[in-house]
């Protein structure tokens, strides 16, 4: 039996699924991960033959993919970065509660550095928009937290942390420093004893 | 053994924990799960005891309770209504994830009439946040859905439908009918063999 063989599955999830350069981005994720000692495994999304379906059979198809490939991965890594609002991207979250339920080990990175109020002060300060149910009388979470305590304290349960970098404007979506820094701690999670 | 004893319990979700009347409207969340045959389970944060915890402490104390609480459960009902930006609330989306792992039928609805595309859309359109990884280049998911289709198919494997209602400007986060809506919907599959 090889190392290689041996190497834990690690779902890689987030919103760059939604890149033009998807691909490119999660080879090179996977690269990192091999580096790491893990197997990367990115969603499918753009592996999966949805010829024939309409768009509800592709969205079916593509879904129960992705929880078939989490169901097969030892942990996740979540691109937390904020996307479309203050917080992360949707799927990422319902991602992280999946495998959280499941028991295996989810860790997390944002290249955004303020806390999660700070973002959303910001965010009310800007334009309304009208479907936003967010009101200036509703609480703001303020536990000196990047993201929603169920996923940060996931996170933490996991013996991980919330990896925050500041990165360069434009590659929020790209850099992939805090990425590394989540799979060396999870490497550690998933080595030791 | 009462029918009373034997109603399933189900984990209410959704960010109006938020709210400055939190408990009033768990209470009356309660009472619309009663009246359709459940034991309506709302989330804990305003009933812990969070006294001599520092705010890492608390939110832990509050997450895990939460977790507890939908172990507890049959089923879960959200609320997937946007909340400081195109997407539900991330707590919220993590908790669908957490019970679709765990096999537990999944409801939900929105007080938000449009598509996630739409929205993402309106979102471009207005103020550019800072910390917000959207760019233009980026793909918005366009399955006529109303929210990620992670959270929409678990939904749909529940034999369930994602509830939309259009409701009054300024009630979108206490308007009722949708989450009424889907409790009946709920009440199907768990009632029937």
């Amino acid at each position: 039996m090889s190392a290689h063989a041996t190497r834990p599955r690690i779902y890689l999830a987030g919103p760059e699924v939604f890149l033009p350069n998807a691909r490119e981005i999660g080879a090179e994720k996977r690269r990192a991960a091999a580096e790491a000692g893990f197997e990367g495994v990115f969603p499918l999304d753009n592996a999966l033959d949805l010829s024939g379906l309409d768009k509800a059979g592709q969205a079916r198809r593509i879904s129960l993919a992705n929880e078939d490939l989490m169901r097969s991965c030892a942990a996740l890594v979540a691109n937390l970065t904020p996307f479309r609002g203050v917080s992360m991207d949707a799927g990422t979250a319902f991602e992280v509660g999946f495998m959280r339920a499941l028991g295996r080990p989810v860790a997390g990175y944002t290249n955004a550095r303020d806390d999660y109020r700070e973002r959303s002060h910001a965010f009310r300060a800007g334009t309304a928009h009208h479907f936003d149910a967010d009101r200036p009388h509703i609480e703001i979470e303020d536990f000196g937290l990047a993201e929603n305590l169920m996923i940060e304290i996931a996170i933490a349960e996991s013996d991980c942390t919330v990896v925050r970098s500041h990165v360069a404007a434009g590659t929020e979506m790209t850099d992939l420093t805090g990425f590394r820094q989540s799979l060396a701690e999870l490497a550690k999670v998933l080595v030791a004893p």
